[in-house]
């Protein structure tokens, strides 16, 4: 069996961790490992399969070798790294926003669009944690019947933002406990006991935020289907982890709730969760630390001839990390 | 001025209480006050205007001599004494459910449909809170252009089940930061760091839940408009006070931006909070502990011809206590 050198740039991060632990989870053809960070974190040790490995700082010489490099780091990054690591020869899958919309660049959701991966020049983007979690729960749905229009309103968890939206929450239930005046420094307001309809800086044209247009745009790309409509509000909430999302749906033809649960049911990468008679339904914390996203309250749109729906996943792993490891899995079937 | 014996059925629990602070805020105009409850809280003292009242236990000769009863309770307690007091010739303004869609009774949000209070037979009822707080968002647009449909998802407040979820949440707060097990009690499953697709129980056969199926109806009752379409999927949020609702609307001719914007800051009990260039928008916590529905995220449904919103309000006020006060306002006025 082929092993492969794999780099993981950001790999002391919130997703490069859980990377190295869904590599380990999947028992993925590990060769070489390469685990880079800033300087800040080099020189730390990390443990892979019971073995130490020390981190480096990332060098423009770091990639030699790898035959793939996981990137979770910032954009901004990327686009330091990214075109150094393609051409040592590495296929990249990058978590970023940075190339996901770029012609030459597959974005994939491996239970749905496996194939787009053929097409890759070196990079390969990791979708939007909603945008996964959306699509895997509309898969089935959007198979039997084409999907037309979606509206969705999240419910996002703080580690969206990684360690930092962690530890800031975390904080902040501390000084709430202990009487302390409570700070906000990586949400735009205090998160405990809130709201926050905000995710990313605002695109003043059209009102939305960069997180609302990202589902929007990387929809279409993933459906293969430019026509679909999106509208979404991307809202960030006082939970650790697992997103939720209220989604309103509009098919081509007509679906039955019964019909929808039935094709859900068989779906690939979701669970459907739906049993009102006792009060069973997905949640954040029943769909928390595993990879797939829970489908419940499926029922007709009773404003429509559309169906709502409400999921839940983890978005670092089945929106992040697994997705990433899962598109490494594809690499190795080609 | 005429004066009026007010009595408050319910006058220890959250609303109750809130109901006593906006009657003295408001000033409105009390001879003599009558505070009920049941035989628990008997005999506490509560002040009013700087007056120590002493709690009463309800009974059926509690109404006498009342002009106003409001009551905050709940709807079986309602069934039990608002007959009574309805033949002892007060005027009940009811916060529970038990009549707001029966025919001849007026379901009132002062600021939309004043008038319906005219057609009272003693019994005026107070909607539910996420109607009210959706409703006084979307009235002037309503008036500016017919609204034909509203897809909504909630987040909504631990402080809607009165005193026991708010309770619930604090111990759940308390107990994570001490490393003791969290209990769920009043809520389906743990509240704190999590969201629950569900409020009030399900109804089996088109799959929403009461609280969702009240806005659907209610807002018909309200807005005068049997054909108005309406789904919603109501979902509790870990937030002490204040219910938040991501919007999406249709109306019978379509609504720039702009134009909602503009009837929005002119609206009767609503604040527009729109400045994204700023990261102005409302949140539960900048929207709680007054009475103005904050209106924000206002553009354009990017997925058909209608608009999006987001509207922050506190519940335990507009949503109950201060909307029922205004109610009396109107009695006093006829």
């Amino acid at each position: 069996m082929k092993k492969f050198n794999i780099g993981i740039l950001g790999a002391t991060g919130t997703v490069g961790k859980e990377m190295l632990k869904i590599l380990e989870e999947r028992n993925f053809p590990v060769n070489r490992l390469k685990l880079l960070s800033s300087s800040k974190n080099k020189g730390k040790e990390i443990k892979f399969k019971k073995e130490k490995h020390i981190v480096e700082e990332t060098k423009d010489d770091s990639f030699k070798g790898l035959d793939i490099l996981l990137c979770a780091v910032p954009k901004e990054v990327c686009r330091r790294y990214v075109p150094i690591a393609v051409q040592s020869g590495a296929v990249i899958i990058d978590n970023s926003s940075q190339y996901r919309l770029e012609k030459d660049v597959p974005l994939i959701v491996p239970e749905i669009n496996p194939k787009d991966i053929l097409k890759h020049k070196g990079i390969i983007a990791n979708p939007n944690c909603s945008t996964i979690i959306a699509l895997v729960a509309l898969n089935e749905i959007n198979k039997y019947s084409q999907i037309t229009r979606i509206v969705a309103s999240t419910y996002q968890a703080v580690s969206g933002v990684g360690r930092k939206g962690i530890q800031e929450l975390e904080k902040q239930v501390q000084d709430y406990v202990f009487g302390k005046k409570l700070e906000a420094n990586i949400f735009p307001e205090e998160i405990f006991l809130n709201a926050i309809p905000q995710i990313g800086t605002f695109i003043i044209k059209n009102g939305y935020t960069e997180e609302e247009i990202k589902m929007v745009e990387e929809s279409k790309k993933i459906f293969h289907n430019e026509f679909i409509k999106i509208s979404c509000t991307c809202v960030r909430v006082p939970i650790f982890r697992s997103h939720s999302i209220s989604l309103m749906i509009e098919t081509k033809e007509e679906i039955t709730k019964e019909k929808a649960k039935e094709v859900l049911s068989k779906g690939d990468g979701v669970k459907l969760l739906d049993d009102i008679e006792n009060n069973v339904y997905p949640t954040p914390k029943n769909s928390a630390n595993q990879d797939l996203v829970f489908v419940g309250r499926v029922r007709k749109d009773i404003s429509g001839t559309g169906l709502n729906l409400w999921c839940c996943g983890d978005q670092i792993r089945k929106g992040a990390a697994t997705n990433a490891v899962q598109i490494a899995e594809l690499i190795n079937e080609v």
